[in-house]
């Protein structure tokens, strides 16, 4: 009996453990810990990024491409409005769609040629017999080239006017071309001729104008964009290289955005400014040519030789003066008649919208954005990028719609419009939706061009985000090699790190070449600029030579520039792995400690280069030192406290304090005031120098370059204001990466 | 034995159930749950702040009082410098303190007079017999008024200079007063005399200049600051009225902040402008004087008599015109001399901070500031504000100290310096914090002058802040009554809402007359000034009437202001129960939809006075009708969103996304060029206007009005562009209301 009764006390022990056991463990505890808990602290997940690189097809690039390419599509022609169609359609197809899509057009101060009287360059004696007239048109080589919609080469912007006079050579039209001229000559009165090059389109312009110079001709050096290669037969259609009779097309205007509402959004009813108003627009009639009608002119040119840095590769020395034509040209005599019909006219231009919502955190956006506008055919610039930038929402678009993945955070996409007159569509953008914009916005990425050429990844910056391109270049194999991209790019261009070693170089976004500039600029979003480049010991290629010409067509993209699309393919996986990153990271992949680096290699340049001069005045650099030293050392705080963190086990407000410091720290380097002399550079580390070219703080370097030219006290006193500025800027942003409170 | 076996079955099952459901509910489940999970969803606790509320107490708010106005403490003088040690003391204190404070100090400018050198206000007849002398103290009642340390009466930052001429009443100093002297008298060389009031400190001496006058007086009328009573028996101390020997002092400049150092941080080394290129302040010396001393010159003037308007409580007939005194005037033909001594220093000016840290969010910031800095011993101002923030953080830093109590967000305490010469340590604070203030801070609290009588409660803020202010003064009874202080509150100043009734009448923050100003207008960070206050039907004063003279001590405040210290305390109750609402709820008590009535009331101002006269110049203000019903569109979506959400279960993060739109809604009417004439004013609802007295959009106003009596084309031009300037504003803000994606 006692045997039986232990048997069953036994039993029952042992009943009621397993009885325990089975309630702790195996009833569903899921009710208590609410699923967002498990959402909030989910990371990047490795095998959607996996299948999303698998998923970007290089034939799906070349029919993007294809398609977009069939006309010419210049900002607000019936060619763009059919690619803002063919978007809609695209990010709104049911099955590879966005969650949304849509456009949003504004009214903007655009500047076209006159189609029934086109702009002429001509040589006319002083019989007004006509000797020599420009052509109007690029010779065509392929059908798409005959389009009548291809539009007569012209420099936006430039007035309307008829002007003649002698005609002088002035090089790349930068003030000291100038100046050299001007040391011999009277430039009044004279049409000048420069190439394109070394200074901005429109600075060539309001160069001259200073000078007297009352017309302006631009054309394209074949030394500088086919490596001296001139004729037909070593040009396109037989080689990359640009054609006799191509001509640049291009802005020529200094300020980004709408002309006619600065910092405004150009809706219909906008106040907009007297056209008179307009600065950085060429003060006199000026328009581009072929470099086969620039040697006609170029080599007739009296005077003595010009300097070596001067001469290029037409057939014949440049000369130094004039101006006018040899006396054995049968131009002798003769004038140069620039004839232009460029009219300003207030047309809509459409940004196409696309939206992917965030699930944990749908309040911060991943803009990514391409313009979709050309000068004609556009196959490089901007179709390339337009074509990754639709492979890539084709590809997350499906994943949203089969149900498969939502990123954490919010996706934008931007089509913009406008933007070879001047970055309108995003820059009208980012003032409309400005604070929205700026609260929200964890980084913008550009692919404006995707493909110059297949050698190599080149990428510009923040530097909070220059780590995140490389975790996404290490992941891609590089086009015709067995090395990562990141590996390949490290062999074209690298420097050496501090902190890392050799890594590849990441340029920073100093200027306003494309549409990062008014969301890195103005807006002080952390912004990048990825596209595939060539390789620079192989050419001198200012750009791909095809640039802004008739030429930029499907067949030579796809012939010259990236025949497998295997490029196309490699910016994609690499823009889209970065946009991935830094949608599905529980922490925003920045990193401060590289910004750091980058404000002491600024600091270092400008201590070697200025200090000197500075003490020399009384200016002492020291506080600017103390806030770099401050800035480097909270970020490292900041660093130790995010390595030392438990992430996924941290609270989503703790994490979602970390990534406002780290989403905000390029916004603290804003000062509306700082530039008041440049439109919508507020960014006081990036902001693109006015004159200066030494690699440093922008305010700064400029300033103390005109104090050391003009010597003026209240010029030194700029200078040192500067580095108040720059100061305050770099110690309020390490304010915001030290301990929160 | 089958009963035997069914009986321990019976047993084992019983063990076995028994233990599930002992596994299930008595082993501890809270491992599951992250104790954070709770943490983030607590609401504000109704028992803390009935505790807190009962805890602030009537002799500690004396005895805080009675210590801080034991001397006079003008700023960096060394009774500012106590009032430091004072601060830090206490707010270090191991039992009652805060968290963590300390000092920050400021090289800032200053105005002093020459403590050697008094400034002089006399008549000297032709034959240089000085025929009169101002008083150059004001006659003490006290001993406290004897202090050496009480600065003699001067105006700040008007220039040292020793002028002379006839003298003239040029009433309030405002520019239609000199026109009107103007049409009869050459006023160039004259000495002008004007009273306080109607026109700005600075802008009497800038208009005044412009008229060719030389030198200024001011005075303080007992017909806007005594009900008219001038006899030293009918003022202090045997009332609160100003003793007729009583000069009001005070800062006179126009902007905002350190004078030298705009936009920039007056740290030892910023760049720091030339004295010369201040702008604001007065271009001629000008001096205050008491109204004894103003009615021995102004009642000896000659002319024709004034105005009705012009006329004050003086016991004679103002006159309009002379300039110099009458015939039977023993100053016949006598000028006024004015010698001012004043001089500009730079001094060290500190701020006292203080942090509670929060336990939630620690990187959201709820501000509390007050200025510590007084003209003589400023028992009113700002010592009544100071002595509640003490009892405030005692209440509080006890509870913390104990571990009853931690904020959700973290509370930052701010004692700001050198206020009375222009806002100057909180501006500083602002421009060096820029962009962490920006990004952290929910809302700023401002308490100068915190009991001016004990009638009501008085407060201006941003209409976000209207109803969190309704709430807390609900549950604070109000002294002296059976009311609440709310609802004493609707008795004394109230207006008809469309969405409530009948409610308080909030004033908005549109000026900058304290510490409120750098945080509502150049950070648009929602802020609020709280204060007890007199009833507008029972006096004229202008403000309490010894405020900024001699008189403003411990004796006048316990005596005449504030005998039981309970309106004190209940500004400390209301402004306490503000702050900690504000730091503990789960959802910030802000409210779009009493935003967007407060831009209807503006946008239905605007209509009916300008639209017709903008429609005449072709100009529309559809735009802004449409930009005004987008906000309320928007802000009436985003209460629906908050009304149909169960906040307790919600997620952390869509809780902060929420709280972020509250936050940042007065951030994005920011527009840093807006207004480029007026120092630091962003906030494109609340700007300071120029000139205009319509109660409606500050830039149109102004410009609208500025157009109508130009009538140039470019000035209607500038109507049009505040009008595309406040649209964007309110668009861009309504975007942020709106869907976060």
């Amino acid at each position: 009996m006692l045997k039986e009764v232990l048997l069953c006390v036994l039993t029952g022990v042992l009943a009621f453990t397993v009885g325990i056991l089975l309630g702790h463990f195996a009833t569903d505890k899921g009710g208590s810990v609410p699923d967002w808990v498990r959402d909030a602290s989910r990371d990047v997940d490795e095998s959607i990024i996996k299948t999303f690189l698998d998923e970007l097809d290089t034939n799906e690039l070349r029919e993007n491409l294809r398609e977009l390419t069939k006309v010419p599509h210049m900002a607000t022609s019936a060619g763009d409005e059919g690619t803002v169609q063919f978007l809609l359609k695209r990010w709104q197809d049911p099955a590879t769609g966005l969650d949304n899509a849509w456009r949003e057009d504004y009214k903007v101060y655009l500047s076209f040629p006159d189609k029934t009287n086109p702009n002429k360059v001509s040589v006319v004696n002083p019989e007004s017999t006509v000797l020599f007239t420009a052509r109007e048109r690029e010779k065509p080589y392929t059908p798409d080239q005959e389009d009548p919609e291809v539009v007569q080469p012209f420099a936006a912007y430039s007035p309307a006017g008829n002007v003649k006079g002698k005609l002088v050579f002035a090089n790349q039209g930068k003030m000291s071309d100038y100046e050299l001229l001007n040391r011999t000559l009277d430039l009044r009165g004279t049409i000048a001729i420069t190439r394109y090059g070394g200074a901005g389109r429109s600075t060539k312009a309001i160069n001259a104008a200073k000078f007297g110079v009352v017309g302006l001709l631009v054309y394209t050096d074949p030394y500088e964009m086919n490596d001296g290669l001139v004729s037909e037969s070593d040009t396109y259609p037989h080689s990359w290289y640009l054609p006799p009779t191509g001509v640049e097309r291009g802005s020529y205007s200094i300020d980004f955005g709408d002309l006619l509402t600065p910092y405004l959004a150009a809706k219909d009813d906008t106040y907009r400014i007297p056209k008179e108003d307009i600065t950085g627009i060429p003060p006199i009639p000026t328009q581009p040519i072929g470099f086969e009608d620039a040697e006609k002119l170029i080599c007739e040119l009296d005077g003595d030789d010009a300097p070596d840095d001067w001469q290029g590769s037409l057939n014949c020395k440049y000369k130094l003066g004039g101006p006018g034509f040899k006396a054995t040209s049968s131009f002798n005599n003769s004038n140069v008649h620039l004839d232009t019909y460029n009219t300003g006219r207030l047309e809509h231009s459409a940004n196409v919208m696309g939206i992917i919502r965030g699930s944990v955190e749908p309040d911060r956006y991943v803009i990514y954005g391409n313009h979709r506008d050309s000068w004609v055919h556009g196959a490089i610039d901007p179709s390339s990028g337009t074509a990754v930038m639709l492979e890539i929402t084709r590809v997350l678009g499906k994943m949203v719609k089969e149900g498969k993945w939502r990123p954490r955070r919010s996706i934008i996409f931007g089509s913009w419009g406008a933007e070879e007159f001047g970055l309108i569509g995003s820059a009208e953008y980012t003032e409309e939706y400005f604070s929205k914009l700026s609260e929200r916005t964890v980084a913008y990425i550009n692919v404006d061009i995707s493909v110059f050429a297949n050698a190599t990844l080149r990428a510009s910056a923040s530097p909070a985000a220059h780590g995140v391109i490389f975790t996404a270049s290490k992941q891609v194999d590089a086009p015709g090699t067995t090395l990562s991209v990141y590996e390949n790019w490290m062999q074209y261009s690298n420097r050496t790190s501090p902190n890392y070693g050799i890594i590849p170089n990441v340029g920073f976004l100093t200027g306003a070449g494309s549409d990062y500039a008014p969301f890195m600029h103005y807006l002080g979003i952390t912004s990048m600029d990825i596209s595939y480049y060539y390789d620079r010991t192989k050419t001198r290629a200012r750009i791909y030579p095809a640039y802004h010409t008739a030429y930029d067509t499907f067949d030579y993209a796809s012939t010259y520039i990236d025949p497998g699309f295997t490029s196309h393919q490699a910016v994609a996986r690499t823009a889209g792995n970065v946009l991935l990153r830094l949608a599905d990271s529980l922490l925003l992949p920045f990193n401060c400690t590289d910004y750091a680096e980058s404000l002491q290699r600024y600091l270092s340049e400008a201590v070697t280069t200025f200090e000197q001069k500075l003490a020399a005045q009384g200016i002492s650099m020291e506080s600017l030192k103390t806030a770099v030293k401050l800035f480097s050392d909270t970020a490292s705080k900041l660093d130790r406290l995010i390595r030392d963190s438990d992430l996924a086990n941290e609270t989503p407000l703790k994490i979602r304090q970390i990534n406002d410091q780290l989403m905000l720290l390029d916004r603290a380097f804003l000062d509306p005031l700082a530039f008041p002399e440049q439109y919508g550079f507020r960014h006081v580390i990036w902001a693109s120098k006015m004159s200066s070219s030494v690699p440093t703080f922008p305010g700064l370097a400029d300033a103390v370059e005109k104090a050391m030219s003009t010597g003026l006290k209240e010029d030194w006193d700029q200078a040192h204001k500067h580095i108040s500025i720059v100061t305050q800027a770099i110690a309020g942003a390490a304010h915001t990466l030290d301990d929160v409170i």
